[in-house]
């Protein structure tokens, strides 16, 4: 299953994926996998936005979801959301051999453009089932290149005006997530997750002057360039004083010419920290001397939250119990957001395993884990379906 | 005239121009020129790049060539280019209203793509013209679009099997191109250009390792973002230490996600200086500084020369007729690149008159100057061109 499903739209050049949502590649993985499921005679059910649950079980009432996405970011790793799809069909192939016969329906889902490469917002299709963002707000994103989601949902065969909140989710009793982990922070094979790191996006934009990069003098510039470029490096000090995280990957600039001092740079700060109010002073602490080098640059600087997650803590009850079956595995946070986090916050008792990353990379084409710890997760998370739908 | 031609492409949203080679704008401006030249009676010759000569006077000799360029950089200013073109035909209606009668022909020029905007190249019309580059390389020459330009001319009715060395420059016995000032250097009216500066472009790539934004841990990373910041304030720090320019305009940026470390950052330094070498030391102490940051990031770093041009030194002779036939104008270099540049390197005698700027802005829509000075620009250039063509 890994080596058909890790193969689908592989870039020959770099070794990763790029697998937005409702894309050609991202389509093939969803088609891979309503074929394993047809296999198994697994009763799939989806929703407007194109989430999928496939069923094992004949009743129609609440049952044990797990599962994760099938998208990736822009040319990102192998592993982030297939390993928890393809885990889950390996788990439930495993209960099956052994005889297993579930008290409740246990389900596999697949959710929809989680990693928000192509519209922007990240976890797009369980925020929607869980109603936490509208059709109407959902409706109006856009990509990259200008579509519009209810064209990509129509190119994809789905219809946008079924988009809204899920039926899917009042048979989702309980979830559990299986993910790599991202950021070494796993020492054995298997860990449960504690909590998500509140996590912050935010876009600075620095205004300045348009200006012929020959002829300007030195001291007549108004350069946003400079600014950002302080701003980058405050970022990252003041990210490792506060134990935290914090990133500029994503700019444009205006005009973007290598003869014009630019007039506009924009970037976008990602941000996470253990709790919210460090993850507060680290951008305030990021703004106060972005604004600062602004006065001395004479460019201007506006900063505008994107999207702020508050933290999410798993219920402790069920988090426990996943350790008691695991014999004691380790307790850990992440500061990935995860389809597992909004469901939380819906109000579904939801858990988190991770299987260990020895590099830390994630992300990248680079992104892997040891095939060993891979089944020892598909282990880990049989039992636990074994033990949640007894 | 001048409201006629500054009306042509101007963005309602920055009252900028963005007038590449060939594009709709630009050919709508070359478009005003041919008209302006037919109500006038003169002759245009052209060439298979598309640059123009119209000739006032009847021998098929060498002439006096005025003019300038009618393309701009991407939300440029109004003067830059189209000054030189506008000045050219009112001195010749004002030479034509005194009586004058010319012994050589003079001719108005209007090359094509000097910024270099769309295909990356400046000065591209008179550098193929000069045969300084070659129509083979020229027509492997992209757009950011991936437009090539032999599709560009096809588009503009023009024959790529044309492009080459112009028989247009065999007509051209001296030029002389008139252009707003564009750095604070001139504070009268008109002046003269002695030099212009050697400049060089250069692409720095930064090779990292992508990564989660929110997992990896601060210390864990390679962050090519990291060493590129460091290197632009670096750049702009050793420019005003060698009174110089050095300017990061331009950015691209890999995978350019917000939730990644970048995995490449590509950044082209523009870097300019009133000699060879201070600018080969300018390159040096801002390479030297970014490979030692990238030691310390665990970054790569691979500097490129793009295009380096040596100093120009006007020929003095020539330089020096037009300060006198301006009463002692004052004399000053230029930290921009020029067609005239071009021409002079190709042998040609060329000298260039300057308009006062009072900002310095340049290659922006806030580029400036007042009414009084553009007319005394006039003014110079049809009391030089009346000397040159006697």
């Amino acid at each position: 299953m890994w080596a058909d499903e890790s193969a689908i739209g592989r870039s020959p050049d770099t070794g990763g994926y790029t697998r937005g949502g409702w894309s050609p590649t991202e389509r093939e993985a969803t088609h891979w996998f309503l074929d394993q499921c047809a296999a198994r005679g697994l009763s799939v059910e989806s929703d407007g936005i194109g989430n999928l649950i496939a069923w094992w079980g004949a009743s129609d009432g609440p049952g044990v979801v797990t599962g994760s996405h099938l998208d990736s970011v822009i040319d990102g790793g192998a592993f982030d959301g297939p390993l928890g799809v393809v885990s889950a069909l390996a788990a439930v192939d495993q209960l099956r051999a052994e005889g297993f016969e579930p008290g409740v329906p246990i389900g596999i889902g697949a959710f929809v453009e989680e990693e928000g490469s192509r519209f922007g917002m990240p976890c797009l299709g369980s925020r929607v089932a869980a109603g936490v963002l509208s059709a109407e707000k959902a409706l109006q994103l856009k990509d990259r290149a200008g579509v519009g989601l209810g064209e990509a949902l129509d190119n994809a065969g789905l219809d946008p005006l079924r988009v809204g909140p899920s039926p899917l989710l009042e048979r989702m009793g309980t979830f559990v997530e299986l993910h790599v982990e991202q950021g070494r922070g796993l020492t054995a094979p298997v860990g449960v997750a504690s909590s998500i790191w509140p996590h912050g996006r935010f876009r600075f934009t620095f205004g300045g002057e348009a200006n012929h990069a020959g002829t300007t003098l030195m001291e007549d510039r108004h350069d946003p360039m400079l600014t950002y470029a302080m701003t980058a490096l405050a970022a990252n000090k003041q990210a490792r004083l506060a134990g935290a995280r914090a990133t500029f990957g994503r700019l444009s600039v205006e005009p973007n010419g290598t003869n014009a001092v630019p007039s506009q740079v924009t970037a976008w700060l990602d941000a996470r920290a253990a709790d919210t109010a460090t993850l507060e002073s680290l951008l305030a602490a990021i703004t106060k001397q972005a604004t600062e080098r602004a006065e001395r640059d004479g460019t201007t600087l506006e900063v505008t939250p994107e999207s702020v997650s508050p933290i999410v803590d798993f219920p402790a009850g069920l988090r426990d119990r996943l350790v008691n079956v695991l014999d004691g595995a380790p307790v850990l946070p992440t500061g990935a957001g995860h389809d597992a986090g909004v469901f939380s916050d819906a109000g579904i008792p939801t858990a988190m395993l991770f299987v260990r990353n020895p590099t830390g990379i994630s992300h990248s084409p680079a992104e892997y884990a040891e095939m060993d710890d891979c089944l020892a997760g598909v282990d880990a998370l049989a039992a636990v379906l074994k033990d949640l739908a007894q």
